[in-house]
């Protein structure tokens, strides 16, 4: 009987047109070309190379086709997992694929089929069509273009890591001051170059300010004379910012330190910045999306995109001082681990301002979703949880990832509540609903 | 099958008179008066506040009735979580609701129906009879009224957070000096003061001496002239003890310091205090409840009782010491997160004095208590668990709470115990038994 | 259905010929000699004395069935856990019992079968049959025996931790130039040694080394010069070398170091040996076992090997150094416990080198492997998953706690694979197979 209501309640959460509220869209080119954009997502050269696929099918020189049949010469590796799934779904959904298994055999079929398909000058709009997605919100670093595109259905977001994390590096200063016309070299003028970049993107229908944080990450607010001298440190001699900055201090956390003046030069720009944003976030009413825990470059023999890991070791209690210095600020939190949740549950269900966004990463597969999912079904105000973003880099992900969503939303609901009676079918895809898509338009004001 | 035997085992479950080892429960007014009562607790209030409810209908100013009109009001953005079904469960069971689902519209006659139905004058006998509650252990400061109740049927139990943490205000010293006749200045005159306590609470039939703690606390031995030097600051300059003593380190720590006096005084008071009351414990026969996890008033704004949460980075090794130091203290253990239930499971397994006791706070739901409940059922011996407690402020809640767990360990019983023929159903219900009743009567000697 | 298809996968997977890559089997006495030998494991004095057993019956003056009769009489207080289910399962599978539950009242005839089945000539040959165990891995010290057995049968493995943790005694000391002949007194002499060591091992067809870690090593490369300062220090004085290497500082991590000079010498003597052993796993192509999180005598007055429990603060991310500076050397890895599966599963699907090896210690009870082994197989490549280890110290555990496994591998892949499509009943064995034996034999060159 779950199994059959699992289904019922599957098919009506996929009758639900998407607002996708995260993603790695580029505006301008949002579908595939080849089968080589599919296989080139990092899931699958991570799997891969860690199943033993050298660099060498990866190097630029290697044609399209052929790093494909590589990837596919070792997915029988890593056919057990779900990302495997996805592409099989992708096969079927979008190119005729009709088995249930790809193999490296189906490499030219698959590849060609590709060409083909991908190349139909409507294809955006099929995949548009057939995932039922009425906007999906883009990533986009602070002197992104954002003309020339439907900003309605490509929704700008403000990616905000260069600016807390690398304004040591001259090219990002000098992109910056590019993108501003402002010439910064302490906080006041950087804090006018920040407002123009949230001005410019504002009007541009930005809904939401992002940032990915390293698990030791604390936001701590700090004097504009502080970071003026931090920020003078870094605009000043290259060759000291580099020798000061460098190194995998990089971005540690200043808990525990009264001030920040205690800190690195770099550790202190990042705190300031972070907190500038903030206060940005709130006079331009932006929601602040965080996403914390991940440390970078950890392998760093790594694929691409494929280096990055964490330290489970972090706690939301180092965002103790944000949440309480910005209840204007809605923030909604992506944690990477799933052991991460309950923190995210407690804190959402005490803090009005903090509210549960998604399943990222590491833990966007079901084991991990069913759990979380359930806990924050379970304790936090439904009116307050964001379900799910693809973090898709190509269009053609987002049904297959939202698919196996929508796979465990029907099971959660049909074991949690309509099974012990808490809710009837109807009710419980209107949860399902208001996770899925209303939340999504209140919060980010779509 | 499975679900036809979980409502058999729930139903034989239901059927065992309860002793309850932990509640807030006023012996004086045990029940609720009106609905405010009710929803006042710190559950709804919360939940109302983080899902947008403002400060304003819980001032005093505000009509009882009014106020649970707001609450109700904004119950329709929280009436997915496990706390509004608990509240159903009173409307119906208690409140003569026939409903499936409380909106605002219900308000009058909730709160009407409360009104007369908690007026009755046998209505504390009638809760008691319905929840086949035997008897049920408050939480007392110690200079609680200890006579004019049954404290066969209201049990006392010793709360020291006050003792431990806050012995730097000069109302906590002054309370304690007129609760025990000792003017303490030292270490000696304090170890006398706590004396009296624990002998006139075991007097009065107290069973438990009972504290939260911090994540970051970590019990350590010092010595009596440590103390002293540290309560001396304590009892001098008030001025001075609130400069030294005030703020966020509070409660700090003292792990990593070889002694505690490395320490401020304040955290060698709490450090001695702690270690004090463990050895009454010892001298007294009296289990020592640990609930481990919470950092207070993290949440400045929050709504009373609904500001504090924690830091997940909190391991039981800290307690090291506290184990092999007292081998003759039982110490039934709450941990805040599902996270440190392996923890707490291994302890018990290992440690003949560690008990896993409970579901604490933010815990205490169905998806966590679901998993470290048969965490524990596989791994820690059955004598040595202590299932659940209501931590109820009202007696009208003990039968919701019991209930949601009762279910939760049917199911456990059933998929875990039943299924795999590991029990007969007969005997799954006599181990459901034992770890609902059994254990708390020998446990705490009741 | 899923309960029939269930016990169809659980039938195929118990067809599957073990080989068992990690246990502390004697392989001059590899099977039981009598009843004391199965409870003797150390989970049954752990539990019975956690239960309330004194150390009395474990004394060597009291006789095997007198201790057994103390066992036995202590269970019905821990006849919950899966520990006992192996018990009863042995008694099935290989004493005759008949009965469900086995209790004080059994202890002479279950003593006397004991005695007689143990005692049959070929009773090491009839385990190994009706376990359908083909090789089992050892747990060698540096100076064990290697000759006198089967070593295609009884695989010998380099157990180091003593080499890494306890060098400061001089015994391990004397020991090691016992068995090596190197009369090493700096860097250079031991790595000799520990040259010699590696070749003797591998010379009698070891195919493993491994070691235990505590939760906060933190491994690091030290210069030859630094090691050899520290190992001077521990070969010097040994009163001196007591004074400054014992008590609870023992190995503690380095982490926040920049060299290994700043630590203790044991500290550095930990670090070097160590990455000394991983560059020898690395010259003599043996995969490298960490088994990462005890710590080692937490209860001090706990029955034997019954001391030990952990800091569950710890994270992969200390081994970063690590897996960079070997991607040549196999890491098969044990986590203590579950909350860090996922950095795990993570870990390896990033890190060619990094592989999730079975279900240690305190995880090892089925909740825990059912989670961890459902994350494992949903995101890992199955090429990179070793399943299961007994860990056992008799031959007669591995049948028991192999099919503990199996049932979880069994549901799991019911449940996640079959059930939802992505696998037939089929292909689920074939996947069973490969992380129960395949994997096996690829990674450990079996």
């Amino acid at each position: 009987m779950s199994d059959n209501l699992s289904k019922d309640l599957y098919s009506a959460l996929c009758a639900i047109p998407l607002i996708d509220p995260h993603s790695h869209i580029d505006a301008f080119a949002p579908t595939s070309r080849s089968l080589d954009d599919i296989l080139g997502y990092h899931y699958y050269t991570e799997l891969a190379h860690s199943a033993g696929m050298s660099h060498e099918p990866l190097r630029k020189e290697t044609s399209p086709r052929d790093r494909v049949r590589a990837i596919l010469g070792h997915m029988g590796r890593f056919d057990n997992t779900i990302q495997y799934s996805w592409f099989v779904e992708i096969a079927r959904e979008f190119l005729g694929f009709t088995g249930d298994r790809v193999t490296v055999a189906d490499t030219d079929t698959l590849f060609d089929a590709a060409q083909k398909t991908f190349a139909q000058p409507d294809w955006e709009k099929q995949v548009l069509q057939k995932t039922k997605l009425e906007a999906i919100f883009l990533t986009n670093e602070f002197d992104d273009e954002l003309d020339g595109f439907d900003t309605k259905k490509y929704v700008p977001c403000l990616r905000t890591d260069s600016i807390v994390f690398h304004l040591e590096k001259a090219n990002v200063r000098n992109r910056l001051m590019d993108a501003t016309g402002v010439d910064f070299g302490d906080a006041q003028s950087l804090r006018k170059a920040i407002w123009k970049l949230f001005a410019r993107f504002k009007a541009k229908g930005a809904k939401a300010c992002a940032i990915s944080l390293p698990p030791d990450f604390t936001p701590v607010k700090i004097s504009d004379s502080e970071l003026d001298r931090a920020v003078k440190a870094l605009s000043g001699d290259s060759t000291f910012a580099k020798a000061v900055f460098g190194g995998v201090q990089f971005a540690k956390s200043i808990a525990g330190t009264s001030s920040a003046t205690d800190a690195s030069p770099q550790t202190a720009v990042a705190a300031g910045m972070f907190w500038m944003l903030a206060e940005h976030c709130r006079e331009f009413e932006l929601p602040f999306d965080l996403m914390i825990g991940v440390n970078r470059k950890v392998y760093e023999a790594g694929v691409y995109q494929g280096q990055d890991l964490f330290d489970r070791r972090t706690s939301l209690i180092q965002y103790r001082d944000l949440f309480n210095a910005f209840p204007e600020v809605t923030f909604p939190i992506s944690v990477l681990t799933s052991g991460q949740n309950q923190e995210l549950v407690a804190y959402a269900w005490i803090f009005p301002n903090v509210i549960p966004n998604g399943h990222w990463w590491y833990s966007n597969i079901p084991g991990y979703i069913r759990r979380d999912l359930g806990e924050r079904l379970q304790a936090v105000p439904k009116t307050k949880q964001i379900g799910y973003y693809s973090d898709a880099y190509k269009l053609e992900f987002v049904l297959p990832k939202y698919n196996m969503y929508r796979t465990v939303l029907a099971d959660t609901l049909a074991e949690d509540f309509v099974c012990p009676k808490r809710l009837t079918e109807t009710e419980a895809v209107a949860l399902g609903k208001r996770i899925l898509r209303d939340n999504v338009r209140e919060v980010f004001h779509v």
